[in-house]
């Protein structure tokens, strides 16, 4: 149907419509007090959503630039890193470090399965004349569904004391919980088309006392990606660079609705959400890619048997208007992807669901009984 | 008076409205069908707008962002280039080279007056050995309003045979003819908030099979700035990185109405807008920054004598409001600047000089014949 596409894919998520009319105002030019007031209350509460005091920047770039812009602003080109790899987006930052000349240290796990902390920590203990400078991982992991254990894995880079913790909270930021002072995150990078509930094209990069004190040596080459330019503007309230100032007035509204839902609420419905979306793929029968415990808040990825992932992902969207995501690189053809972030309701997920059920019927599928799906998700959605 | 404000700065630039609702459209998924059938059209109509069948690669970034990409990716570090400096931008272009470790030749002039195509070609000449990499210019330097003369310093970068010419097209695109395949321009960027009518957020850039071929044995790091995985996507009209999808809706539409104008006719009202602000300022005796013969199709920059310039700003924007732009670094308080640059029309010209002329009087400047202004911009407007 025309004009009907409901999106369930981890980004672009849902807009609110009171975003997307905020959108469609006239652009204010960027270096005016009218524009720096909203900027000065998008930072306020930008912090407010990442749990920190540290300085908060906003980029115009995917959330690609805004991590490379977190990784080679604390770096020298030689600069040993360990890099976590379960996924298409862990291996893109082994790329990063590899493109600008770092001493790239890969620790795996196969994609679908959590990173070994352990692996970490001995990796990090092992290191006694501290020459691991950094620690790079991405916490929800947006290939697989699977979230990454950074509470565990930031513990051992504290206990080793010298190497900066790096972030990718893509997919993670505005559905878990990322207190990034309490653990002591240094760098915490995320892009807008995800739990910020907005479009594509704004990245945000949290950076602690620590890493700065880091940047003031760090040797990799940068101009547009340097964050000590945003830094010092930051602090008038301006940016370096011309600003996408309509994406800013749509931000605006975005933080101001995730502040009126408050932070624990925002989480108790991703956490709901996924618990549904779990519970509703097990009671049709239908194998989760990502382990329970290691259930990604934003995404979950299912690895059909017995029916083809692609037809499940071509019929939801002919018959039912409903976009899936497919699987990236190797899993191509092999899992299907619901995302529930930002914008997304228990309704959203209801419809998500009994669409799938009656796409499986369509498609022969009849390993479940009709109606479990639902039944296993309003379960959730009546108890969580 | 609120919700009135009308920009008249060098960007953002005005925006029709059919685009900000273009803008305010629900995002549909980058990776989908649907969308690669709008990246083919805005592409095709970019490389249009370029007059060029190089390949034309979008940006998540600031004009900033896509000019940085269009020097890392087609040189080494150490490489000799020449840099054009004659105002705020050609300086940050020289800034971009340096902190990427090129060996950086400026060549200046002062702030206000056009680059001397001669100093060009010495230069060029007595580089019997072809150290010279690259020739990196400002086309129109939108801090001073001056258009440098691209055509005669690339005719020297072609007599010398090796370098590559690479031109800031930001405020000279769609409001003065760029024919980047008959000119032979290797590399060409510019930004979305200016001549293509639409809000801040993306950058482009076109690139020549002869940047192509240096960019094989180019060095410099780079990943998110990569021109390289940009090509390779753009063939199957998709991006590496999340595009920001909404800013593409306008895009979309903006590109249609500047065909729907025609390129000539585009050109010609930016010529008859720059025209008429000038005659208009010469006739109120205010002292214009650039020269005739260098006047920027953007930006008329005016450095009034007698008359407080940051006065005039802030009775234009509190009694008209009507935003100016002001001068940059040193030029701060000398100088204002009336942008005149994509969706801008003759009305706005005449609103503009009619609110400047009330305000003139309104600060007790009497040097001008009141209607002298406004008579010698319609005047042009007649003829043009």
């Amino acid at each position: 149907m025309d004009n009907k596409l409901m999106l369930m894919i981890p980004g672009p998520t849902p807009v609110p419509e009171k975003v997307l009319l905020a959108m469609a105002k006239h652009p204010m030019g960027h270096r005016s007090g009218d524009f720096s007031e909203i900027m000065a209350e998008i930072t306020q509460n930008l912090k407010w959503l990442h749990q920190t005091q540290n300085d908060l920047l906003i980029l115009t770039a995917s959330g690609t630039g805004a991590m490379e812009a977190g990784i080679i602003n604390f770096l020298s080109p030689g600069d040993r890193v360990l890099v976590g790899c379960n996924g298409k987006f862990g291996d893109r930052w082994g790329e990063v470090c590899d493109a600008y000349g770092l001493q790239t240290e890969r620790i795996t796990a196969e994609w679908g399965k959590a990173l070994d902390p352990e692996q970490f920590r001995e990796q990090l203990e092992a290191d006694k004349e501290k020459t691991i400078k950094a620690v790079i991982i991405t916490h929800s992991e947006t290939s697989t569904g699977v979230l990454n254990d950074l509470e565990t894995i930031n513990r051992h880079v504290k206990a080793h004391g010298e190497a900066l913790i790096m972030v990718d909270t893509v997919t993670s930021l505005g559905a878990v919980s990322v207190p990034v002072d309490q653990w002591g995150l240094d760098v915490v990078a995320s892009g807008s088309q995800k739990g910020y509930m907005i479009p594509p094209g704004l990245g945000f990069v949290a950076v602690s006392t620590k890493a700065w004190e880091a940047y003031k040596t760090a040797k990799l080459p940068r101009y547009y990606l340097d964050l000590g330019k945003y830094r010092k503007d930051a602090a008038k309230n301006t940016t370096p660079f011309t600003p996408p100032v309509n994406m800013f007035f749509g931000l605006q509204v975005a933080l101001q609705m995730m502040q009126a839902e408050g932070l624990e609420n925002i989480f108790a419905r991703h956490k709901r959400l996924t618990a549904a979306s779990r519970a509703a793929v097990k009671a049709l029968g239908l194998p989760l890619f990502a382990p329970d415990d290691a259930a990604s808040p934003a995404i979950t990825a299912v690895a059909p048997a017995g029916v083809d992932a692609e037809k499940i992902r071509s019929v939801m969207k002919k018959r039912f208007d409903i976009v899936l995501a497919g699987g990236q690189d190797h899993l191509k053809g092999k899992i299907f992807r619901i995302g529930h972030l930002g914008f997304v309701s228990d309704r959203d997920i209801l419809a998500a669901i009994s669409s799938l059920e009656a796409t499986l019927l369509e498609l022969g599928y009849e390993q479940f009984s009709p109606g479990a799906g639902i039944t296993a998700a309003s379960k959730v959605i009546a108890e969580l």
